[in-house]
């Protein structure tokens, strides 16, 4: 669909495997204060001072992950870093460095692995993160990429998934399931191209969604937000499954119930016209369908005046004692118990 | 041939995801001071105080890294620890941390997922690192490991690959070539095995060959040795790749030439031996041989004495002016120039 079949082609095997990394992290510049050293060296080496340090590292594998049918190779990179650093922010983190590991088949072409990268120092450059160290080699059949993210914090701003409290709110970021709807237009698309190549789709109507699949952003923003508005979560965790499972692994992590409200969800418009027309139901999709990479939060009903009326925050629900179980209050007024449909790679 | 064919086997699917992680990681404990939490969240806290911080990240690919023919996944787990510390261990610090991700196909029964991190359980035992993280995911072929490792350091004892200068003293660790040649070993007997599965292989000449082949060791001991001896090297660097082209790393990023003596490398009799059978050199194999994981340094030459007559070391070298070019003199006497032959995966 996306793909550009007129691109020149560079056998991987030209450059050999020094190369080929010198190749593809020339470019890169070492930004922040903390990187002493970056790629070049058996290992980087940081100083953070007397920061906490967190470390979070995530795997995407081509037909598990993402399908290159639809997700063009700079997305995927960008998209990559985002993954990662959305597990720095949901710890209230300053996200600084990056290691990238990939294996790759010779299918790919050296072009390939630029664009791959070109959307990987994209999202550097945005984000102010360092490409401080990765690995390159071969792989027997399609496209692994491995992502270490490394953030910064003081230790007394650090926030776990494990501190709610029975009466804090809980807040999610951005709106929800975009991602997922996305991700059934380019599904749905993928299909009509086999049957007819000829065919143009009109996405006119899905852009941002399949935005929200192709290019996720990680919220930065929101982790600068707190420190303007002096919110420290009680708990925090990043939206990379769906809400419903998130929900409960604040829960349990904070030993603790809760009650979310249907009606409170936030969905953007193009979410709820995409399920009407797939006949699906826009709760459970933001329920249960992952890849968002909001931030959900809990926080002390005492800072519900900072984050008031600000348009990045919805409260969606209230932490309860453990007794009450975790529970959606649907639009009716039932009480449902919370499941976890997320998502499982196997 | 090493493989236990009447395993019990449990399909991964059963677990899910988080239970696949929680079953294989909930035994790692965290012991040091620097891990304030591990797995868990969305991302391991750690605490450096005033050290520094080195990051080094390994991928190991099934058929191009390793083969499961012949290499058990328990030592496989041990094997892409010990590729990782000893990255950091070249830097002189201390390893300290370790991300462990893994993609795998549904070929593979939770049992032999058990045992890859028996394998890396056990290595974080004895090098006393802790696993604060990873990723478990479905792989659409092989089996796919991606290892981060973190270490700490004081400023002052950080050795990178750049301070050789003329004159210092060129020195390996251990001996070289014999985890290369246990690889020709496995892979004779694999062919052997292959031709009639009936046939015990006598292993008992290669013992310490194939050991270095399949549970590799990487030299904790000598970076503490190096601190009661009072030496810091000048430059530093593990032997990943042959003796030839790690060299020629370090003095291409010190600037300098060196000389290396053929009649100086130090090679196990078991090595010899190998290499007459197969009729190779040895000393081509102790150049371009892979995966021994020693380490490769320069000292000045006021630090011989420290150093002197003691059995981890051997005296490999000079380093020269870059003019000088880098050479290996041969035991006749001639000056050949080095050439790099390391490890290409594509």
């Amino acid at each position: 669909m996306i793909e550009d079949k007129n691109q020149s082609k560079t056998d991987l095997g030209q450059l050999g495997e020094f190369g080929l990394i010198d190749h593809l992290t020339k470019h890169f510049e070492i930004k922040n204060k903390s990187s002493i050293t970056g790629i070049g060296d058996d290992a980087a080496v940081l100083d953070f001072d007397k920061k906490q340090v967190v470390v979070s590292t995530d795997m995407l594998v081509e037909g598990v992950h993402f399908d290159l049918a639809y997700m063009p190779l700079k997305h995927l990179g960008y998209k990559a870093v985002m993954v990662n650093l959305s597990d720095i922010y949901a710890m209230n983190a300053k996200a600084t460095q990056i290691t990238v590991s990939l294996a790759v088949s010779n299918r790919f072409p050296l072009e390939a692995l630029e664009a791959l990268y070109a959307g990987i120092e994209t999202a550097a450059k945005i984000y102010n993160v360092d490409v401080i160290g990765g690995d390159t080699t071969s792989s027997t059949t399609g496209l692994i990429l491995s992502v270490t993210a490394i953030g910064e914090v003081d230790s007394k701003d650090v926030v776990y998934r494990k501190g709610a409290k029975p009466n804090d709110l809980i807040v999610v970021t951005g709106d929800l399931g975009g991602a997922y709807m996305g991700l059934q237009v380019l599904e749905r698309e993928k299909e009509v191209f086999k049957v007819n190549p000829q065919s143009q789709p009109d996405l006119e109507p899905y852009t941002y969604i399949i935005e929200r699949q192709l290019k996720p952003e990680a919220r930065k923003d929101v982790i600068e937000l707190f420190k303007s508005l002096d919110v420290k979560p009680t708990s925090m965790i990043d939206l990379s499954d769906g809400l419903s499972s998130e929900t409960m692994h604040l829960c349990k992590q904070s030993n603790v119930g809760c009650e979310l409200y249907e009606n409170k969800i936030p969905l953007d418009p193009q979410v709820i016209s995409t399920c009407e027309e797939f006949d699906i139901d826009s709760t459970t999709i933001a329920l249960n369908g992952g890849e968002d990479y909001e931030l959900l939060f809990t926080i002390d009903q005492g800072d519900y005046p900072k984050i008031k009326g600000n348009p990045n925050f919805t409260v969606v629900g209230f932490i309860k004692e453990k007794e009450a179980g975790m529970q959606l209050i649907t639009r009716g007024g039932t009480s449902i118990e919370l499941k976890a449909q997320g998502w499982n790679s196997f």
